[in-house]
């Protein structure tokens, strides 16, 4: 979107074109109390502390994935949501069951791997063959086919560290697409670099997907010391040989739920805010940071709205399920409240760890723009500047922004994210309580403008 | 020992008793040059990287050890040391197979642990029993005997940070002795918080040991995430129940080696000043901290010593069996020397990791506090000064402190050594090159004075 200077006072408002509905000057004064409540309030590290504690890991499919619905549930009527459902999601199911790598030659040691999301197995009692080193996912691509026959591909390069997360878009494709690109180049197995910025022996995991007419091949990721240690070995120009052990499981399918709170509208209880962020982790770490942060930031924020005043519109709380196997929860939501499109008057997923929100984001009409403006002269003092980015509505709101439904995003800081993202190490300890409370102060503006106001985001 | 006052200057060895042996000016001169090429050279850098990546990890009794012996001799010879050796070492064999633990109730979720050294394993399948929390060993070992039937106790204090590294001995009693005293409160596992002062998922392993006419029960300790969870879920004040799985084996006697390089004398070869670190490592890192640190640091003091003039004593470089499972080597060395001990002028063994020498510690006679002082002044430079404490060998050269050989400690920073500390991420990647330098420079300033003066430093 194009960038509009911003005046910090709340006079903007009032200098909007005569057409746009005005924020009332009550709803501005709500929105600045409800962000220094939040920036006090442990409401948020309360909820990641529960969820993280009390259900641990949950991989979509999981039995700790049934007792996360369950805790979604109880949580939100616990916390005195006025309606609170769970809606169907049918989902894949995949396990991890164990995983292990080791140089054979010329100097044996194991590695530490992880098994990427959606690996199939090795046969039983592992493979062993020779590596075959692309320092970029690019370099494979533009390799011949046939060209990795009977190899196992190893992609070197170490995701940049950017407060954006730029990099994973960068190193990302190694992960998902570079298992069925060296199946294409003939490999039996692909190993690459963890798509993350540490330098812990934490491998990041994530989902891989495969292509259809290609050998199905098995897929995992070293943590980044491993991969230095597998660089070193290989510089040594000897050929190096790897042994891969990996098990996994595809079960049958399952129902996963999207679990769903609401606060209802005083005024236009038909017209809902929608918010969430995913309930379900990888099966490594606790999920503290992707996304237990995004279901606490989003409950806490639409909690301390309810407190204050009961909002003007709906809000709602969506904690989707099976993000990280491939949206599920996201895609169902869409599917399921496709006739109700015109009634979500604005969304936005928080789905970017526990750090400051840097930026917001929008995808909405320009009537809508001072709205966005008070929103951003009410999150200045939370260091919040205008994003230039189109809001998206991230994976899980993607499909309803899509089909129409205006967004923004609260764009977080991302400098340590890939450090722990898809980690074992993505546990409570990560998480900067006052980093959390700064995100729901913004989360509570946002949502509290658009809740509020009369008018509509419509693009 | 003493506060002496010292002065940054070379005079001060003229100061001295008029019976102590002068330190000749060539000797201070060439010491300082010794300084500043050990700052500008990569020797101990590539030794380390040569170890850790053609080794990697090297428990005692593992074909990587036998590997690293192989190192450790190849290594002596390239470099151009004059005499190169191996005196055998007998050592039990200890290997760990696999380890997990899970909450079963009320939270079921894995969580991260190691099985410590030595540690028993549970009986095929696992045990599963409801956990006796501890807050510290102090508190086991004041619980009356017979109180912990059946359990399996958790000792849930953490470890102090500090750049002396004193958190090791106040929570250590709970690896070292934790098993032992659970045992005899009726215990039949026990589970520790990690000793070690990180935020990772990576469990320190470490030595235990049992007690004579006590059970061996089970010994393992979690990552510091998992023990905060574990402390969460006891807050929830339900009994908490935890599966421990651990398979270990303790195998036949075998036969290691210390490897022992040495740089000869040119005016009086009989004299030794004798230097190490210890050539074995846990299991689950390289061992690059530990302790192929202290490997490289005082081979590649001996090698620029030589570089530059042949040293007037004998350098002994001695790459130690068998460390981290009990000393040893070290042990076996002072047996196998005891004769030669007056010939022992003075040792020291670097095994404190990577991070830089902040003070000098001496065990010595007052005759000899010159030489020291001597020492001091040219490491002041790298900003060493001096230690109140009595030098005691480290644990390699331990023993032959005891039988009287003189010592020095290069006491290091220990501010960051205790995160890694016999975890998986003890790896090349947490040394910082211009530390290990810094260290080099410390070590090759003490050898030189120690082999070039003509006195003892006898108690």
């Amino acid at each position: 979107m194009r960038q509009i200077i911003l005046g910090f006072t709340f006079s903007i408002a009032l200098c909007a074109a005569a057409s746009a509905q005005e924020i009332a000057p009550q709803t501005i004064q709500q929105a600045a109390e409800l962000r220094e409540q939040a920036l006090k309030s442990d409401l948020a590290w309360k909820v990641l502390e529960s969820l993280t504690t009390e259900v641990g890991p949950r991989l979509a499919g999981s039995d700790a994935d049934k007792a996360a619905v369950k805790w979604g549930m109880a949580k939100f009527k616990e916390l005195g949501f006025d309606k609170v459902w769970t809606e169907p999601v049918n989902i894949p199911v995949w396990q991890r069951i164990h995983q292990s790598a080791a140089v054979i030659s010329p100097y044996p040691q194991s590695l530490n791997i992880t098994a990427l999301g959606g690996s199939v197995s090795t046969k039983q009692g592992g493979i062993t063959a020779q590596i075959m080193h692309f320092a970029t996912y690019e370099d494979l691509v533009a390799a011949p086919v046939g060209s990795a026959k009977g190899k196992i591909v190893y992609i070197s390069n170490k995701m940049e560290r950017h407060p954006s997360g730029r990099g994973y878009g960068k190193s990302g494709p190694a992960r998902f697409l570079g298992p069925a690109e060296a199946a294409r180049k003939g490999a039996i197995a692909i190993v690459i670099r963890s798509v993350g910025t540490d330098n812990q022996r934490s491998p990041h995991t994530g989902m891989t997907s495969y292509a259809q007419g290609v050998d199905k091949i098995p897929a995992a990721a070293l943590s980044n010391p491993d991969a230095d240690q597998l660089d070193r070995i290989l510089l040594r120009k000897q050929p190096v040989t790897l042994k891969l052990d990996i098990k996994t499981a595809e079960q049958a399918q399952a129902i996963s739920y999207n679990v769903i709170g609401e606060i209802t509208g005083s005024e236009r209880p038909q017209e809902i805010i929608a918010i969430g962020g995913h309930l379900d982790s990888w099966d490594q770490g606790t999920g503290a940071v992707d996304d237990g942060a995004g279901i606490a930031i989003t409950v806490a924020a639409a909690k301390l709205i309810a407190e204050q005043q009961r909002p003007k519109r709906t809000i709602r709380v969506v904690m989707f399920a099976a993000e990280e196997i491939g949206v599920f929860g996201g895609n169902q939501y869409a599917v399921a409240h496709k006739d109700e499109l015109n009634n979500h008057i604005i969304g936005a997923e928080s789905d970017g760890g526990a750090g400051n929100v840097l930026a917001l984001s929008s995808n909405v009409g320009r009537q809508s723009l001072h709205a966005i403006d008070a929103m951003l002269a009410l999150m200045a003092p939370l260091t919040v500047v205008r994003s230039d980015k189109v809001a998206g509505g991230s994976a899980d709101f993607g499909p309803m922004v899509k089909a129409g439904m205006p967004a923004v995003g609260l764009e977080q800081d991302h400098l340590v994210y890939f450090d722990i993202h898809h980690t074992p190490d993505d546990t409570l300890n990560k998480v900067v309580p006052a980093e959390l409370a700064q995100n729901v102060a913004a989360w509570a503006i946002f949502v509290k403008i658009a809740a509020d106001w009369k008018g509509r985001f419509d693009r």
